[in-house]
């Protein structure tokens, strides 16, 4: 293809992570200064930014500001949760020509990836030259064909050190407890507790997520199992859990334009199954239930290396691709390298590949109904990078001097 | 006093913090190779422990092993909450005689200050020589006399990054945010969500703590007026929370032997504000709730480093004063020098004035009904250590072409 000359337009979408702000510093950095690029403009709460023509100078900012920017969590051109019309698109391409704008970077999830799709397809119908990419982030690490999802290995680092700090807090003052998870389709987060797990009666001790049936009868037997081995039980649950039938355990009122049900932002889920637990295997427990909720991908200072050094890397990935000219629209994906050594080559895949439908856990990561294999844990733990180090004392008895 | 040659004796007792095993490992260093003292015991589970002669070594821990369990959150002896009868103080005499115990250091709060002054009085009674501290921790920063408390500063900090975060989401994805913060009968937690933020418009915008009576009006009415300012609403309220006639918004059946009804461990009290905030503001609001619950005095890896300096040094302090001979019995406080340097000095103070009764907020730090003035963040901001730095974008304008 031709080089194609014109301004640059980023937008943030869905959901933020921590390292969400790594991508759009790495298109901008690998944006500013190329012969084809003009300027470099964000759009303030993605489409909607768009549709409202609120757009900002991102070719002004310092270097010293958008590093800082890139360590720091959410949406720094704030986000949306909006599938555009037909008319919408429409008034979205109109923008695009007004402002010359031909090369289009959307950071998000598959809903997301979904909005660029459809807004990309409008634009090849109408032939309007746009280079339009999406820039994959998540962290449910529920995007499809990519190995693993940029924001995914921050989240879990954090549901990890959470899960690990939680299990010792347990071990302190011994009861049941049970942590929800972030997850509405896919556990890999839930499944992510596991990773600072050290001792064999460390928690978590069950860990219950969305592919797989979820069965009241066979949880409660399983806490009742657990706290009768270890006198403590550590539960990981996903919010997306459901029945076998497909029902989620509490339904939700609220409904995005994607569909989507509200599952955040709540503790219902905890209480209830904290209340269940009670109520079957008796009220003098000591039973608490944490929800862990939006400091999954949003706590202030905690993120995995890896997973910023690689958040960095899909959008720098994503504009050399789009100046490339090899091809006009895609998605960045991730490919590991096969062998023992940890290695991450980028690579570009058709929008419609990982749009609107999303990726669950394989069956080779999951152990029954109510835990996780090895293979996950080899597969999550270099993504976390550096976890903290958590140490028990060696317990060297005293003789008893009384009876 | 004349020296006093035996055994010692270590227990932590109550909710743990990030920072308590500092405590411990502070006794233990000081205590170890010193003539007076001939071996260091912890006690598994506090005075539970005790009773039931469930004592470990710790003088045979390697420096390698306690410096890996300095930095480990929650109790590394494990922890209880327990008032012991008089019946139990009894017994817990006769193991300190059967095991030769002479120094006791019990790593707690108030409650735990309680537990302490309950043992010593008993001990002072029947003439059994004993030199006993209560040594201070507690994420709720209540106890009197000291200027503040060991593992406060951790648990704030972790507050402070957790809430900096949750309001750049909620920039990202406008609505009304409730956050619960523990503290039962202070605010002094939920009064450090103020202490990352930035900007004018930066959440927490509204801080509700136990010190002030809590009315469900003038909390619409407030949240009504920011939600009207800035398009969202971030706000930090304390699980202690209660009406004016004392009453808190949600009553909890279970309450331990000191007395204290349950706040923690269940989502209840967020779920219900902001279902109180879409009842009376309109159904479709954006309203979320998280309660920070556990995660707050137990996850790995974040701390103050001021804060672990000096749990560390009133372990150390408190083994001295017991070798010291000055005193048989107290409570380390720290107390803060005068000037604008933030500089603490360690002293004792007798167990009474520290068990049992709490330290609210003093007024000076509260401005109005929903918020901490100036002086707060002032005491506060030397505790938390080294914060993350969060930056935003400039938001240079990019002019319409559009109408």
């Amino acid at each position: 293809m031709a080089s194609l000359v014109g301004n640059v337009l980023i937008g943030q979408s869905g959901g933020p992570t921590c390292v969400i702000n790594q991508s759009l510093v790495g298109i901008v950095e690998e944006a500013v200064g190329k012969r084809e690029v003009r300027n470099v403009y964000g759009a303030v709460h993605g489409i909607k930014g768009v549709l409202e023509e609120r757009l900002i100078d991102l070719g002004r900012e310092s270097k010293e500001t958008l590093e800082a920017v890139a360590v720091t969590p959410a949406a720094a051109l704030r986000s949306v949760r909006k599938k555009p019309t037909r008319e919408e698109c429409e008034r979205a391409l109109a923008i695009f020509q007004a402002h010359d704008i031909r090369y289009f970077f959307y950071i998000g999830g598959n809903d997301s990836a979904e909005t660029a799709h459809i807004l990309n397809e409008l634009a090849v119908a109408k032939r309007y030259e746009l280079r339009l990419f999406h820039v994959p982030k998540t962290i449910d690490n529920d995007l499809r064909v990519t190995d693993h999802c940029p924001g995914f290995g921050s989240a879990a680092k954090f549901v990890a050190c959470a899960t690990a700090g939680d299990n010792l807090d347990n071990r302190s003052l011994p009861g049941i407890k049970v942590n929800i998870v972030m997850g509405r389709n896919a556990g890999w987060l839930t499944a992510s507790s596991v990773l600072a797990k050290q001792h064999e009666d460390d928690g978590p001790h069950l860990i219950y997520v969305p592919e797989r049936a979820f069965s009241i009868d066979a949880f409660i037997a399983d806490v009742d199992r657990v706290y009768k081995q270890f006198g403590r039980c550590v539960i990981a649950v996903s919010e997306g859990v459901h029945t076998a039938d497909g029902k989620l355990l509490l339904e939700s009122k609220e409904v995005d334009s994607h569909g989507n049900v509200q599952l955040s932002g709540s503790g219902a889920l905890g209480d209830h199954l904290a209340g269940v637990i009670k109520q079957r295997l008796g009220e003098k427990l000591r039973v608490r239930a944490d929800t862990f909720g939006y400091l999954q991908r949003s706590f202030a200072g905690v993120w995995s290396e890896v997973d910023a050094a690689e958040a960095r890397e899909v959008g720098r990935t994503a504009m050399r691709a789009a100046l490339g000219g090899e091809h006009a629209h895609g998605s960045i994906v991730m490919k590991r390298a096969a062998g023992k050594d940890y290695a991450i080559r980028y690579e570009v895949t058709d929008l419609k590949n990982v749009a609107k439908e999303t990726r669950p856990m394989e069956p080779v990561y999951l152990a029954g109904d109510n835990g996780v294999t090895q293979a996950f844990v080899d597969y999550a733990r270099p993504l976390l990078g550096k976890l903290p180090t958590l140490r028990r004392l060696s317990d060297f008895p005293v003789a008893k001097k009384l009876s």
